[in-house]
């Protein structure tokens, strides 16, 4: 018998039909980018994640998730994580002596500088989240999220920690859990490999500041549309340009928000308009 | 024997230790509020939603969710369901006929207006998802969600089905699983008795433009940190005049444009100041 190859730190695959435990029988490759998730609902992760390119990704040991369960730190016979506001209203608040217990668990191991581990907070009270910050986060070495439940969290532990207060947009979820899954997935897609074909990525909305162009596929005619001609001409050059044109009026007209940061970036005037 | 009682359309519970398949032994309460959701992960609903309050209100037949295949609507052996972007480029594009498949399973037996329901496609071309988006949605009878992957969807069926495009936020995710879970959380918690304490909802961020005070609970200090004197004092108009101060602070500080939003609402100079 000869012992298992190992390279880089990383676990031997071993092809099989069964399905992984995610979490627990993940290949363990060192310095691979990690999501801790604090939660009281472990069991949600890796949910979607664990699907598609992320999933494979993270069997693959380019990233890794580890959920920490917030209710083993809770206080009491009953493991209690909130309690009623100081200063009444509806709701609950989670205790801030429950949270630090978690967030000291998440720590270990982890570097203290939140440049290279940030320790984000999924807030609607944060900054709202965007490309700009995936690309931060996935330049880190790894990242520690805290999902609210309830009215959200004593505002001592948020201080005492600096943690980073991250929006998903502007509504409100029952919980941290969705939001924390869409930060990660925006984030981990962004990591070397995860995506099989790299240039997806930069291709992108908002690389640009811009709105992605309308896309067509087969078949050519269907329910009586037909896929715009200059698509199917193979000249490259004016199908780049046509592409440019639509994405720049679709975000003229969805979103002049965008609109603007992309003329002021270009130096183009946000009222005129290009021949096309 | 007696046959189970029933009443308003609603199947009897039985309550047990057991747990329940979320899904298909769902106690159908007839007019209750449906999501449906085409998306090549159908096993990843209802992943959260299926935690905590909303599936809790899920077991209830407070609301339904049905997800939708789309592999099953695929072309070929393969059941294909995406093919190579017309005009080239990376990615592939999910082809229109089989999502015109899938939305006309969806659409069986659901009203045809877009204002009773909604169908959305998941898309960072589409219009920001917000608070209001999500209250117009709860008020609906129900609504189809289309998730895309790759590097989306025919054109030519969004247009053919009247499809709005809805965003989570300026990122990219590598499917709309994550987003569709995310609207759906935002708008169930809008359906009366969804979330226990109705106070809740009414009083959350966003309302009002307005983002939420900081919250305190027990231990009254904590590594040094006192709970606010006035959150203590039992004075019940100073704690709401403090919350209502430190919310305004905070939007003013933190989000710029909701806080001109606020201001405008309430007949207020954005760059003055309110004495506290």
């Amino acid at each position: 018998m000869t012992a298992p190859t190992r390279s880089h730190g990383r676990l031997t695959i071993r092809p099989s039909a069964e399905p992984r435990d995610l979490i627990s029988e993940r290949p363990d490759l060192k310095d691979a980018w990690e999501a801790k998730v604090v939660t009281l609902f472990p069991d949600a992760f890796p949910g979607v994640l664990g699907a598609s390119l992320t999933g494979k990704a993270l069997q693959e040991g380019l990233w890794r998730l580890t959920p920490i369960d917030l209710r083993i730190f809770g206080e009491g016979k009953h493991r209690n994580v909130d309690d009623t506001p100081a200063g009444g209203g509806a709701g609950m608040v989670m205790r801030p002596d429950v949270v630090h217990r978690a967030l000291r668990m998440a720590a270990r191991g982890t570097p203290q500088d939140h440049r290279r581990w940030p320790v984000v907070y999924l807030s609607p009270r944060g900054r709202p989240f965007d490309q700009r910050m995936a690309e931060r986060f996935a330049e880190a070495e790894g990242m520690t999220l805290l999902c609210g439940r309830f009215e959200g969290v004593d505002e001592r532990v948020i201080e005492h920690h600096g943690i980073e207060e991250v929006s998903l947009g502007d509504f409100v979820l029952t919980g941290g859990e969705i939001a924390a899954q869409a930060l990660i997935d925006a984030t981990v897609r962004l990591i070397p490999r995860v995506l099989g074909n790299q240039a997806s990525a930069e291709e992108d909305s908002f690389s640009d500041f811009l709105l992605e162009h309308p896309q067509y596929t087969k078949p050519a005619v269907w329910e009586g549309r037909a896929i715009p001609d200059i698509l199917l001409s193979g000249h490259h050059a004016n199908i780049a340009d046509w592409r440019r044109d639509m994405a720049e009026r679709l975000t003229k007209e969805r979103r002049p928000d965008l609109w603007r940061a992309y003329c002021e970036k270009h130096g183009r005037d946000p009222d005129g308009d290009r021949e096309l």
